[in-house]
C-alpha cells in the first residue's frame, strides 16, 4: 500500500519525539509499505519565530511571516530525513515548493490550486521516504505562501489525492474522532467509522481534530482519512470517508465552541435591506458570521443579534456600530461570555423530533437557548458560557452516544 | 551608487541587532543609494540546529544538512525584511534560490555556477530594497546547496557581479584588514587599500576577514570589496580591488595560522616516485598539502614533512600510514603543536632580501624555522606554536608595519 502519515507539532516536540515517529515509520516501512510522510514544526518553535517577528515589526507583512514561519516545517523535514536513515530507512526531504504543491499565492491562507509530486514520484521509485514539509506551497511568483490553521493536515490529504494514496492518516496526541470532546465528556466514545459529512458539520463546529478545509479536500477527492494517535500503536483510530454512518442513532457527536461571541444591534428600523445592509459591510471585512436572530421589538423597530468567531469581534463591533450609526439605531451590545452547542449527525436526516429532543436535554439541564441554528445534518444552540460543559454532557447524554451505551457500527 | 552590503552572524546575534543594521541600511538608502542587503544566519542559531542533527543522526546526510542549515539564513531575510519596512525602508526578502543563485549540486561546498537576479532587478525597479539570503543556492535539481565556509561573502560578491554594482561592502565586527591581527599584535595598523593579490594570500596563510574563493570570485569578475565595520559607521574600513598597493613596504601584512598539523615520515626509500605516491593519495582523498619538506637522512632513507589544516589531520595520517606501510618506512611522526607566520605582499616582487629579513626577524626573537614556503609574494615560515604571537610581532616590527610607522598611500 502506499500511506501518506502525517504528524503534527506536538508529536515533534523533541528530538527524541523525532526518532520514535522515525521508528514508528520506520515499521510500516518493513511492514512493506510506501510511505510519504508530511511533517509540521517542531512543537513550540513557530512561537519563538513570532516573537522575534513582533519584536521588530508591529504590521508583520503576510509576505515576509509566511517566509519566516515556513522555515520551521523546513527544519523538521531535515531533521526527520536523517532520523529516518538512522532508522535504517533512506530518505529525503523536500519543503512544499519541491514536493510540488501549487497555492493561488495568497499568504497566510493559501488555497492548494495545484499539486505536481513529481519528485515524490522518483523518490519512492528509488525507493526512498519522501518526508514533505505540510503548511506550505509556492504561489504563481514562486515565492512561499502559507495554508492557514490546519494547513499540514491539507498538506498531506491533497498529496494523498495527487498520488492517489490508499489511505491519508493524520497522527497526534489524540487518538481519533469521539462522540464529544473527552477532556469534558469523560464517558465520550471514540467513533470507528464517521462520513465526510459528518466530519465537516463538526469541525465547522468547533471540532479540534480536523479543519474545515482539510475535510472540504478530502471529500472532493475521495481520500479515506485516517485520525490516529501517534504513540499508542495498537489504538485503531478513526476512518472518514464517503460511506455513509451506519450507527442507529440520529447523533454522531456533539461540539462544543466556546471562541464565540454574540453582538446584538437594537432599536434598528423595521425596514426592507436593513439586515442586508449590515451583512453586506461584515462580508466586505471578511468577518464570517454563524448564527443570526432578528425580533420585532416595539414600536416598528427591531433588535438582531448574530455571532462571530471571538478572534473577529472587536472589527465586527466598529462595523455594526458604523451601520448603526447610519441607521440611527441605539445601541450595540457585545456579549463575549457565550458558547455554542451543536449536535451533528447524517442520521438525523428524515428523523424528525431530533431538535427537540435538543431542546428538551438544555431546558432539563436549566439551560436557556439564546440562538439556534440548524442545517440538515445539525442543530446549534447559543448559551451563556458558564453552562458550555453541563450542556454538552446533557446532550451527549440525551442520545446515549455515551461508552457506556450502545453504539452499532458495521 | 547600487551597492551590495553584507552582514555577518555576529551583526545579527539579537533582533536588537537585527534593528540596528535596518537602521543602517535606511541611511544608506536615504542618501539616495540603491541596496542590495544579503545576511548570515543570526549568531549562533546554526549551533542550535548542528546539535539537534547531531542528537538524530552519526553521518549528517550532507544533502540533509544543508536542507536544515539553510533555514538560519532564511529566517534572518524574512526578520530583516520586516526590520527594514519599520525603518521605513519597503524590503522584500529572497532566499538564494530565489535571488537567482545557482550552483554545481555540490552539497556543504557548492560553487556557485551562475547568477540570475531576475528577481532582485525587478524588486529595485519597484523600488524596494531586496534582502537576500547567503551561503546558500540551487544545485541543478533544484535542491538547496550551501556554499561552505565565508559563503555568505561570496553571495553578496557573486551579486555583485551579477548586478554590475559599484561596491560590495562586507560589514562584520572587524573594521578592515589590519597589518596583522590587532587581538596578537595591539599595534597593528588597519590597511586602506589593498590588492587582491595580497588579499588572497592573506586569506590563503589564514587571515580571517574574507575566505580565499570570495576573493577569487571578486578578482575574477573585477567586483571591488569594501570591508567595514557594521556599529562603527564612520571606520573608513578597507578596500579591496586590482590596483597595485602603493605601499614603499615589500610587505603588506602578517599572517598567522595556527589551525595546522606537520604530519612526518621517517625512513622512506630515497627512489622515484615515492613523494608523488604519498601526495597523490592525500590528493585524492581531497586533503590539501601545504608547505613539504623532504631531506636526506642516511643508508639511502629518506623523511618527509608536510603541513595539513588540523581539521585533516586525522584523515592525512592514515593515509600517511597506509603509503608508509607499503614503502617499508620506518614511522609517521604527527606534531600538531606547530603554527605558519607568513609575511605577504605584491611589494616584494623583484625586490630581494625579503626572506632574509623574515629569517634574521625570527633568529633574533629565538625561534626556530621547521619548514619554509615561499611563493613570489609570500614567505611562510613554521614555527613551534608557542611562539606563534611573538614571530608574528617579530615579523611585523622587522617592516615596519605597525601605527606608529609610516605608511605611505596615495
Amino acid at each position: 500500500m502506499l500511506l501518506v502519515q502525517k504528524f503534527g507539532g506536538s508529536s515533534l516536540a523533541t528530538t527524541d519525539h523525532i526518532r520514535r515517529v522515525a521508528e514508528r515509520v520506520a515499521r510500516t516501512v518493513a511492514e512493506g509499505h510506501q510511505v510519504v510522510v508530511v511533517v509540521s514544526a517542531m512543537g513550540d518553535s513557530t512561537d519563538d519565530l513570532l516573537a522575534k517577528a513582533r519584536d521588530l515589526s508591529t504590521t508583520l507583512p503576510p509576505r515576509e511571516m509566511d517566509a519566516l514561519l515556513a522555515t520551521g516545517e523546513m527544519q523538521s523535514i531535515a531533521l526527520m530525513a536523517m532520523a529516518l536513515e538512522t532508522a535504517g530507512v533512506p530518505a529525503r526531504s523536500f519543503t512544499g515548493p519541491q514536493a510540488g504543491i501549487r497555492t493561488d499565492g495568497q499568504h497566510g491562507n493559501a488555497r492548494i490550486t495545484g499539486v505536481e509530486p513529481r519528485r515524490l514520484r522518483q523518490a519512492l521509485a528509488l525507493g526512498l521516504t519522501p518526508v514533505v514539509a505540510g503548511f506550505q506551497g509556492e504561489g504563481p511568483d514562486g515565492d512561499i505562501t502559507t495554508l492557514g490553521r490546519g494547513g499540514s493536515d491539507l498538506t498531506a490529504i491533497a498529496l494523498a489525492g495527487a498520488l492517489e494514496a490508499d489511505r491519508c492518516e493524520i497522527y497526534s496526541d489524540v487518538a481519533g474522532v469521539f462522540t464529544a470532546d473527552p477532556r469534558v465528556v469523560p464517558d465520550a466514545a471514540k467513533l470507528a467509522h464517521l462520513p465526510y459529512s459528518d466530519m465537516l458539520e463538526l469541525a465547522a463546529q468547533g471540532a479540534q481534530v480536523l479543519q474545515t478545509k482539510a475535510v472540504e479536500y478530502a471529500w472532493d477527492r475521495n481520500v479515506t482519512i485516517h485520525a490516529r494517535s501517534t504513540f499508542e500503536e495498537e489504538d485503531p483510530g478513526t476512518v472518514i470517508d464517503g460511506h455513509p454512518s451506519v450507527t442507529l442513532s440520529p447523533v454522531t457527536a456533539v461540539a462544543l465552541n466556546t471562541h464565540i461571541a454574540k453582538i446584538g444591534l437594537t432599536g434598528v428600523p423595521d425596514a426592507p435591506g436593513v439586515a442586508a445592509r449590515l451583512f453586506e459591510a461584515l462580508a466586505a471585512k471578511g468577518i464570517n458570521v454563524d448564527l443570526i436572530i432578528q425580533s420585532l421589538s416595539h414600536d416598528q423597530l427591531n433588535d438582531m443579534a448574530f455571532t462571530v468567531a471571538e478572534a473577529d469581534t472587536d472589527r465586527a463591533v466598529a462595523e455594526a456600530e458604523r451601520v448603526l450609526a447610519e441607521l440611527h439605531g441605539r445601541a450595540v451590545v457585545v456579549d463575549r461570555g457565550v458558547a455554542k452547542v451543536s449536535a451533528v449527525g447524517t442520521g438525523m436526516l428524515g428523523r424528525p423530533g431530533v431538535a427537540a429532543r435538543v431542546f428538551r436535554a438544555l431546558a432539563d439541564a436549566g439551560i436557556n437557548i439564546e440562538l439556534i441554528g440548524t442545517s440538515e445534518i445539525k442543530i446549534s444552540c447559543l448559551i451563556a458560557r458558564e453552562h458550555a460543559h453541563r450542556a454538552l454532557k446533557a446532550v451527549h447524554e440525551a442520545f446515549n452516544l455515551g461508552e457506556g451505551a450502545i453504539q452499532v457500527e458495521e
